[in-house]
């Protein structure tokens, strides 16, 4: 086997939205392992906005990279040596080794052995990965969801927040409406089974909109976009009702102390709200059951999934910017090597 | 006895913080009771930073006050006449009564019997009242406070602060550091037993000395003034964090929109932090058990206890006004009629 491998590394930390420039290709050797390391070979790679606040300072749940540090992100590759008695050559995995051909995971950290191939193997780092996981625990443990409250989900097209709107319906939610942008978005969360969807571009009075698609308000906001959304929407929010902070992409890309301000706080004393942020990998030791629910719900067709696919290392830069720009619908998968 | 009563009225609806204007002092008849209701003669009023939120239209837990509504507080009675089985005449109360000389309970809501006396009469509209269970309950049910944790209570020298630094260090905090405005008010929050009292008005960079004073950072923030005070704090969580929202003293007579709002809500994901407001009165299947707790620990001497006195339903109007001019030192309370 070769001996080098390619892999993307951080180029220049971006101020706002990254562009090509923010991002390399480099060659490396690869090293002899040492005990408890495992080489794999990368056939999937994914896009992940959460990857964006690694790239320059600010707060974060990891410290930012370095320049010529290897872009994070998740993958699902093949075991070709293992120094490691958990994984065997040829076993398939999902791990967190970022943009690269072939990763050597540390021996500690998050590799997961993929149980089956009776789904694709780009769903485990898909809807069966941190997308689909944060969906699950966000509305499970965070928004503690009862069957019969009102759901909102905002970038509901994308990967999260399609899986949450399904997975609320799944649990019994009365109703589920998705904020999504454009016309086509909007089809496929309906498509995916959300009781009405919002276009937030069609929409000048978002807030009223939102209201319309749920007269009665909402028990659970699980939002991925960020501030200004969740201060249009706390009005809407129902005693008690929670928000889950899963994502923020609209404030990704503004400098700390510039993001817009949640100015509608005096509704948390007066409507009892609760606000709560997830890093889904406080929720590990639950995945593999959660992976074999959500599971059986993708068999079943109760839980559709949306993928786009790109090809080889090159196409990573442009398929992680996407994410910012609205180009992105359902998740963002690059093939960067052929499936055993 | 007497079938006429003074009562303080909404003259009009204050647009910044109230003034003597705002308010109206009526003289009105007293009806004869209908079935369940009780008639109260006042003893002690208490001047409430929560009432600043009925006087004009926003959000609030209860509707705003029409002109000519009697103003909304709490009050210590004694029952005068009495169509209602649960209520004797002689009964001394605890109730939500209003800034009147005399009140028609109307049969439901709160009012509830003082069991003893071995405590201040006054100390059931306050320590024992809405200040000191929204004390209690905000550590125990909101923030889930456990032995050794790092707290910070700000408005620390206020009767909900002063009580929940008192109420955590029982808990078994690590460390209990309170914010409050200048030498006299920090003198007294060393004086209930924090750890360290941090003055705003003398520190010009108050998250650096909030964080000198817990150079581990916080684990609860037990906030009573805003959005700022807030903003300024998150960074200073500690992961898990959580943020309880028991008042916005600063933010009260700022309009809807125009308040300063949170911006460092990247931290929610980053520190997986939790904010959550509280109303106390969900909790008042809990008061009997908590004001058992809580009173021991105030003849105990752990929790200590420090009140504003006026005299005549006239002082009210500057009694509450100064709520939100800093001059308020502890609670406040008007003295209205004579202890029987």
């Amino acid at each position: 086997m070769q001996r080098t491998s390619r892999r993307v590394v951080l180029a220049a930390p971006p101020t706002g939205v990254p562009t090509r420039e923010t991002f390399r290709i480099e060659q490396v050797a690869l090293p002899t392992l040492s005990d408890n390391q495992v080489l794999t070979r990368t056939l999937y790679c994914s896009a992940d906005p959460g990857t964006r606040s690694r790239l320059s300072a600010g707060a974060s749940y990891a410290p930012p990279l370095k320049v010529g540090e290897t872009i994070d992100g998740f993958c699902v590759g093949e075991v070709l040596e293992s120094a490691n008695p958990r994984f065997a050559v040829g076993d398939l995995v999902a791990l967190g080794g970022g943009w690269a051909e072939h990763v050597v995971f540390p021996g500690r950290g998050y590799m997961q052995k993929i149980p089956h191939r009776r789904l694709p193997l780009s769903y485990w780092i898909g809807v069966l990965g941190v997308p689909g996981m944060t969906a699950w625990f966000g509305l499970k443990r965070v928004a503690q969801l009862k069957a019969g409250e009102r759901v909102l989900v905002t970038s509901a097209a994308g990967p999260v927040g399609a899986t949450a709107g399904q997975i609320a319906k799944a649990m019994g939610a009365a109703r589920v409406v998705g904020v999504a942008g454009g016309a086509e978005k909007c089809a496929w969360v309906a498509q995916a089974g959300f009781d009405a969807a919002v276009d937030y571009k069609a929409d000048p009075n978002l807030t009223a909109a939102l209201l319309a698609a749920s007269p009665e308000g909402y028990d659970v906001l699980f939002d991925n976009v960020g501030n200004a959304m969740i201060d249009g929407v706390i009005p809407l929010l129902r005693p008690g009702g929670r928000i889950v902070v899963s994502g923020q992409v609209a404030d990704y890309n503004t400098p700390p102390g510039q993001r817009p301000g949640l100015t509608n706080t005096a509704y948390f004393i007066a409507s009892r709200l609760r606000m709560e942020g997830l890093v889904v990998f406080d929720d590990l030791h639950g995945f593999s059951a959660a992976q074999e629910e959500l599971g059986a719900l993708i068999e079943s067709g109760a839980v559709k999934v949306r993928e786009e696919r790109f090809t080889g290392l090159e196409a990573m830069p442009d398929a992680f910017i996407g994410l910012f720009t609205g180009a992105a619908f359902g998740r963002r998968i690059i093939q960067v090597g052929a499936e055993p």
